[in-house]
């Protein structure tokens, strides 16, 4: 007893420092957020040296052997504590944080990162040229230092310590067999669906202007629970969330005027992903636990929202008649079963970020796949065009018009690493289905709630059971304890089957 | 020879640590631009202290002994550099701050901080409330710490080591003489004016929508000089000018539509800080050289452009069309020169920032005074709002209606500290006149380009003396290379009396 109570001064020494990290970290997310929506461009040049230089120094405060100390001597005290309790959490979390963190020498952090900001550059400049060449050996050197990465972990795969950076205890030997499932199952769907009529959907690419969809939706976001005294929406070209506090939470979004679907939809993905750092207890503010569980748990807030609720009939029953009266012209002539079926209307199409919810994983699975071969060594990146518009071939009938359209669309391997990039959008997808079922089993009225435009009974179920404890749990231990199960394709499997049954008329192939 | 090359490697690793330390000074100020510009109210409790942090961090990074190392092994490629080189003065004045701050200790700034921010907060409620005596003990241990850090240094008075914070080089042995001096010289100026038929000047008080206003002095300022490349505007309740590099300075405004002048003459106000903050020279990009000389010059700047451009009768000759194009209904009917009199009304008044050009300066001295009594234990924080309104009486002839337009008006002394608070606002307006003074006569045709519209000559000349130059000399330093003179007030008595004998009709009282 004596040995715990000696330890509480430095807990609260250790979650001092942390939040002290914290601040450097969040202060270079504040420049960032600054450089994509205000700063002039005269700011370029020294805005990148200043977010660099907090990152370092966060990197070095964070790194320094006295943290190492720290979480040493706090093992009896973390031990005499419950392992959900946010003391035992956060020390626990920060080892594994630290453990990882002290493997990667300073020296390799700093020209991995000199070496992205050039590959950054050349992808932007190759992307516009659509030449893939130019690229090319700026790609070969990020797989070089992608593979080095690794190499300063111990693994089964060479991908597994990238793939655990961002959804921790996923592995290769986990992912593959479940993803190759999720692929066999899919496809003979898509098949099905892209062999019947297509949906008619020409009412959503009229003209729709701009300050009439930001304001339809701020409407929704709020409605849906968006607190606007704790954050804020602005525009930026690529639309993301940030978190500057629990009470600071922003995301920004981007308009076409002649897309109906662009604006609104990311919209509401961004706002899935801030209600998730919105939701987190005050009492982790300024920890490391005052984040998401994982890569894969916050893209399922966000898709959930975006995708199970924002693109389901319900939503639409509730919101539709306030959309017509914006858009009147646009839709007076559109009933809401015709709009529910524009929205979700299912079509092979090169770009991943423009691709329905039944296609969507196809594209994802192509970059893991493509990811682990060119670690594994069997793919070489310049073979990497090729087997990409091959893979495009086979699973969605399509070869890209161009290496623009097709492998250099996404900006993951040309501005960040080769491996862990892609995994969480369909684990992502997977957990949203899993988590939903959940919801929907414990309270069939979340369902309906949504219908009347009541999102509460959702949002306080989501709180209570997923936001609130940030970073408490992984990924796998978050979701046994709120749906009780592992982690199964079978949810999403069910959730596809059943709607786009009905959306287009067809008997889709059952789940065994 | 050969010391001197080996110092050069030590330059440029003190340079580089310099920069990030820079790096960290302005995350701190971009968190606080955001805060008084975008931030949601949420994240004001975790702002306070990421802040904080920031300026922790950079104050233990900068009196690191290891940087007095640096500076020492340092002197001998000092010495061996022209005085003005940017080498030298780099060394140099990086040695003056240095000293400076590890007089400084840490747990002293961090009370000094804490204590701060609670008085500021509590004259917040006081002045709403208009009950000095909320704040009463919160001052008295702001001037306690305020003497607890002049204490720190060597000094002759008291103040000396505070005015030199901000003012280096001058002291209350200059400045007192130099106050009373100015002052006995404006009191019979000020009642000759006001003795005289007050200038109708309600033309500025009708209604101005807001749109316009900002419209109007966006083409304003854009003409004068200010690079939106390079800055941006935004609006705040209290305008300030912020720069986080030489190629991102920021200025904010606010707007009232019931006052004409409010925002156009403190836009032309902050821009004036802004175009001395984009003159700097880029060699100085991302060090301690890249600032303004000293509050004192800074404010020369700002109210060189904000009075003696923006209130001239030139510069009106120029834009009043334009301002009469845009605002037909309120403007038709006056004249440019009942426009240009009605914005050098001169008048009594209780508030320091409402003060024409000509009062103004007593305000100042009012609170520069009172500064120094307190310090030097004469008046005691209890008998202030009397001796506030006692002076107020001598000096304008009025007292405050309470202590909120009185004693509590301005926030100096309540978020910040007691001594070296107000000598640069004074020190502005003389500076101003004396540089004008000196530009004129280097190039006559200064004046008549203002009349058409040409402010580049100004802006060109005060680039190339002042504003490139950064900190690389102290204001007296400055003083003298461009105006071939010590500091005077003879320039700025010279202007007023020509101005004003003229607005007035009057024969002023001439200098001797």
């Amino acid at each position: 007893m004596s040995t715990i109570s000696l330890c509480e001064p430095k807990y609260l020494e250790l979650k001092n420092r942390l939040t002290q990290i914290q601040d450097l970290e969040v202060a270079a997310c504040v420049l960032n957020w600054d450089q994509t929506t205000y700063m002039p461009t005269g700011g370029t040049y020294a805005r990148g040296r200043q977010i660099a230089t907090l990152k370092e120094f966060a990197h070095e405060k964070f790194t320094d052997p006295s943290i190492g100390e720290l979480l040493e001597d706090l093992r009896p005290y973390e031990k005499s504590l419950p392992y959900d309790s946010t003391e035992a959490s956060l020390i626990r979390v920060t080892r594994r944080d630290y453990e990882r963190a002290i493997r990667i020498p300073s020296e390799f952090m700093a020209k991995f990162s000199q070496h992205q900001a050039v590959s950054y550059e050349t992808w932007v400049k190759a992307k516009s040229l659509k030449d893939f060449s130019l690229v090319q050996p700026y790609l070969e050197k990020t797989l070089e230092l992608s593979r080095e990465l690794a190499s300063f972990f111990p693994y089964k795969h060479i991908a597994d310590p990238l793939i655990d950076f961002v959804d921790e205890g996923m592995t290769v030997s986990i992912l593959r067999p479940l993803f190759n499932e999720l692929r066999q199952k899919l496809l003979p769907i898509v098949e099905a669906i892209t062999s019947a009529p297509p949906i008619e959907d020409s009412c959503l690419y009229q003209h729709y202007p701009k300050e009439q969809q930001l304001k339809f939706g701020h409407t929704v976001i709020e409605r849906i629970g968006f607190d606007f005294q704790r954050g804020r929406q602005d525009e930026t070209p690529h639309p993301f969330t940030s978190s500057f506090s629990i009470g600071d939470v922003r995301i920004t979004t981007r308009v076409y005027e002649d897309n109906f679907t662009e604006a609104l939809f990311s919209t509401i993905h961004e706002v899935g992903h801030a209600l998730y750092e919105q939701g987190i207890s005050l009492e982790l503010e300024g920890t490391p636990l005052a984040e998401g569980s994982s890569s894969g748990i916050h893209e399922s807030q966000s898709r959930l929202w975006e995708n199970i609720v924002g693109r389901s009939r319900g939503f639409w029953e509730c919101f539709y008649p306030q959309l017509q009266g914006i858009f009147l012209q646009q839709l007076s002539p559109v009933s809401v079963s015709e709009f529910y079926r524009a929205i979700n209307k299912v079509a092979n199409s090169p770009i991943r970020t423009d691709a329905d919810e039944v296609t969507y994983n196809l594209h994802v699975m192509i970059r893991f796949d493509l990811e682990l071969a060119m670690l594994e060594g069997k793919l070489a990146v310049q073979d990497l065009p090729e087997a990409w518009n091959e893979r495009y071939k086979t699973d969605l009938g399509l070869v890209p018009a161009n290496d623009s359209e097709g492998v250099m669309q996404d900006v993951h391997w040309y501005g960040d690493m080769v491996g862990g990039m892609f995994q969480g959008y369909t684990l992502g997808n997977l957990i949203a289905a899993q988590i939903y079922e959940a919801a929907v089993k414990f309270d069939p009225e979340v369902t309906f709630s949504i219908e009347r435009g009541n999102f509460t009974l959702l949002h306080k179920w989501l709180k209570h059971n997923i936001y609130q404890h940030g970073r408490k749990y992984t990924a796998n231990e978050l979701i046994n304890r709120v749906t009780g199960k592992p982690l199964s394709i079978d949810p999403f499997m069910r959730y596809i089957q059943d709607k786009y049954s009905n959306i287009y008329h067809l008997k889709l192939p059952i789940v065994a």
